[in-house]
């Protein structure tokens, strides 16, 4: 096998990167800038090495506690519980929340044998025992996946009535066209319309 | 900024990713198996250093000549002419040409800035003198350019009458639905209508 063939099965074993894509890639690498190549191959050799998970929070960084946990600005009375850490990058950038994070490390799934012990409830209870928290926000993904996490988390809380529980809201993309929406979305933002 | 958003960043430069393909790479490439992210820096680091483009028709190798024109069982009076080196990958992967290539580097567009002295019309003049060609086979891409650089074909080699100059056939894909063809491709497919 060629360093090119190795190459683009290498690639194409990338999450979202088929044969064809993985190809396209390669050949790009090929004609593009070395100096380039060298900073790509450079990060994806250590990016395991510099980030690791916060121990607080769980979230990915290069400092423990991370940014977000050691911000002295921040709101620690709000708690937004997500899947994965990339979720907190992705509600980070909405600039829309300025409470912490507990990163889950991914959703309740019995047919993938994910069960509430592999992901991380008892570090978010002792968390919730040691600190200030007024409101927690669940923000998993409306899926069923995500769903049964925000039941199950609702469920393990009752015992919480200091803790205001909300979600995120669901329902149609701002920008997006009526016409356009699935038939889910469109059913789940008609039994939670809101006044207007 | 730290590794991750430097990783993010120069993924996101890659073609055909977007910043949100290039963070869900960045969060995949911190979670999978360490050898692999090894085999894949590596790769990309040197490839440059193993692959580069054969003396006789341009494609990408490793070897000079590339496996493909060493190769003596192929027909040598079959040549096919394309834009880029990826393109003899694809059309060698049909299985349904054994003749040689001439990679002539783009397409002719002016709009771009390329025109035939940017690309190796003169290398393959020069092979075509030197060689035993019966047909040569234009198979640059059915689009604005590749049909200009296909002219421009024709025309440089119409002092050659002893080469039968064809072209890719154009029309429906295989497979595709008549009603999801778009309206340029069934007007070709319409005037190039083959008795049956």
């Amino acid at each position: 096998m060629t360093a090119l063939d190795t190459l683009i099965q290498t690639l194409s074993r990338l999450p979202g990167i088929g044969p064809k894509s993985a190809s396209r890639l390669a050949y790009h690498l090929i004609k593009t800038e070395k100096s380039y190549n060298q900073t790509l191959a450079q990060g994806i050799a250590t990016i395991q090495d510099r980030i690791f998970p916060c121990s607080v929070c769980g979230s990915f960084t290069e400092t423990d506690p991370c940014p977000v946990c050691s911000d002295p600005v921040r709101d620690r009375t709000l708690l937004c519980v997500v899947e994965e850490p990339q979720d907190v990058l992705t509600i980070q950038s909405s600039g829309a929340y300025d409470g912490l994070y507990h990163v889950l490390g991914g959703a309740i799934s019995p047919l993938d044998g994910i069960g509430p012990e592999q992901l991380s409830f008892s570090k978010l209870l002792k968390r919730i025992d040691e600190g200030q928290f007024k409101e927690l926000i669940i923000a998993t993904n409306p899926t069923e996946e995500g769903d049964t996490t925000a039941l199950y988390l609702r469920h393990i809380l009752k015992d919480h009535p200091e803790l205001s529980i909300t979600r995120l809201a669901s329902g149609l993309p701002i920008g997006g066209d009526l016409e356009y929406a699935d038939r889910i979305t469109l059913a789940r933002s008609l039994r939670g319309r809101v006044n207007f």
